[in-house]
């Protein structure tokens, strides 16, 4: 039985889109089970599903807005520590949480606690590529700052992820610089691509660009924190931007525009999908000691089962048991 | 008289989408005057203006995959390096080339000559905003590396141009980074916070983030020129990816969608125009004693002569001037 830790509090929707998606994916997965954390009386107005899961009642949360660490120090009855412990003390393999992602990122680190020999876990996420089968790039962005040890660690990491959960064998992996050529980029790009190099475990492709990302240029894209969160946010922003401006021109350019966006109506929902993150599950904090899985804040009851299956597919291949094996015996 | 000297033979369509784009400009602008190198009899199949512009012939040219710094160094007949020259020597007021990026920014550098007291200069662009007024964004790539010194100094010098070209006042300047809190960010983001914090002749707005950007949070983005570089390239990949996602989808989708896709061709035209690069103009390389401007390698006339007008705003306003003043008497 696959045991996941819920924080029914967290997100824009909490708790109903998440309690909808455990709902779904309680019916549909019968190796799961879940504790879902938050306040009972709420969630029990939209839990439907009876067997395999129990509520652990508590009044306290963490806000959006709360400072991370002093949140996951202060509010020691918030839903999603408490999710955090059951999973520290073994009462639970994995957290999920569509709250607070620099909290989640806190707790994570704090409570669950790194895997040995991993000194700064990433956050990755897999992104969509036009061919529809999308590339997985760490650290998104929990950290402000990486060594050139780091990023090789997240091209392990990444290519565990990607063969394990996502089933891509010899998963390519990139590492994203300012140019293709083997010579390109500043000091740090310079170390991790002559480490990337010698080491016969990966499928090292060189060095990518943040142009050709969403053409599957690889499976695993490798970047620093501050980089990997600058081109996450200018791919988000430039997603929205464009379907803002899209839907602006149709209503600026008469009828003919307005009849041309009803007929086209299955091709822009089908773009739509395509680049909805929510399909592809949450975003992974990789190299702590169980999957501690963010789900976007805007998460509907979809997204949330999607990153439940996601979870249940991270224990069922044991990645995180198998990152725990691979760095075990690695001398720093 | 403004006088432009221009590389004739760089670009996907040189010459006659610059020789088109020349004709176009010499036609609207009475006080620009052109000197086209390269090759006389080719650029002479397109050229139908006649007066207020030269050509001086070479048969030499650097091309697109030459290692920038050797091109400039050995190939002193290049019709780039002329055209440098000629700026160098005061024959030309300024560049303009749709060539080898790497190479142009090298004879900025080392032809046309630094400002003094600017270390590294810049690569600027005027990026689209779904309001249509657009931001200016640098360093987008001219560094691998970049110290908060440099960072001020892009604040500053982006900040002369959003108000002398583009007629913004007061340009709200802000820091990317991985959030919006002041405290947010690595140790070189924390520098350049409290160096432009402190700078009194800056509209400083604090720090905005990748995703914002094209919602025209700030009219100057200041960054290092690596994540400067990955964050346009994240831009434009997203753009593409998803205007070849739509046309996908569209195809996939029958008759009606193609019907559809049809009536929204006005829509469709102006979402692309507005996000069109080459209406802007090129990417200028700040900080050097002359406008040097890059426009795209897939330049049509258009875009040509749109970097020429650029340019000759940048004559009138004087903005290099500037610059040279402002940092004349810097002290390091």
């Amino acid at each position: 039985m696959k045991k996941i830790a819920i924080d029914a509090m967290g997100g824009d929707y909490a708790p109903q889109s998440i309690v909808e998606g455990v709902n779904q994916a309680l019916n549909d997965f019968s190796d799961v089970e879940v504790i879902l954390y938050g306040d009972e009386a709420k969630i029990k107005q939209y839990l439907k599903a009876t067997e395999r899961v129990r509520i652990v009642h508590t009044d306290e949360k963490i806000n959006s807005d709360d400072e991370p660490t002093k949140a996951i120090r202060k509010k020691k009855n918030a839903s999603m520590v408490l999710a955090a412990k059951a999973v520290k003390t073994g009462e639970a393999d994995a957290i999920l949480s569509a709250g607070n992602t620099g909290a989640l990122l806190a707790a994570g680190f704090f409570i669950v606690g790194r895997i040995k020999n991993i000194d700064r876990p990433g956050l990755m996420s897999t992104l969509p590529t036009t061919d529809g089968k999308g590339f997985d790039m760490l650290d998104l962005g929990a950290n402000a700052e990486n060594t050139a040890h780091h990023l090789h660690q997240y091209a392990i990491l990444g290519s565990f992820y990607a063969e394990n959960v996502r089933g891509v064998k010899q998963p390519r992996v990139g590492l994203l610089n300012n140019g293709t050529e083997s010579s390109k980029g500043d000091s740090l790009r310079k170390e991790v691509y002559d480490l990337l190099v010698s080491d016969a475990s990966l499928n090292f492709i060189g060095n990518v660009e943040a142009r050709d990302l969403m053409d599957h240029v690889a499976d695993v894209v490798v970047a620093d924190g501050f980089t990997g969160n600058a081109v996450l946010k200018a791919m988000e922003g430039t997603a929205m931007g464009i379907m803002s401006q899209l839907k602006k021109s149709i209503l600026d350019n008469g009828w003919k525009a307005k009849l041309g966006a009803v007929l086209l109506k299955d091709s822009l929902k089908s773009l739509k999908s395509s680049l909805n993150y929510s399909e592809v599950g949450g975003a992974v904090l990789f190299g702590v000691q169980a999957p501690v899985v963010k789900t976007h804040g805007a998460s509907d009851a979809k997204a949330v089962y999607s990153t439940i299956r996601q979870i249940r597919t991270m224990l069922e291949t044991d990645v995180v048991g198998k990152a725990v094996q691979e760095f075990s015996g690695e001398v720093k």
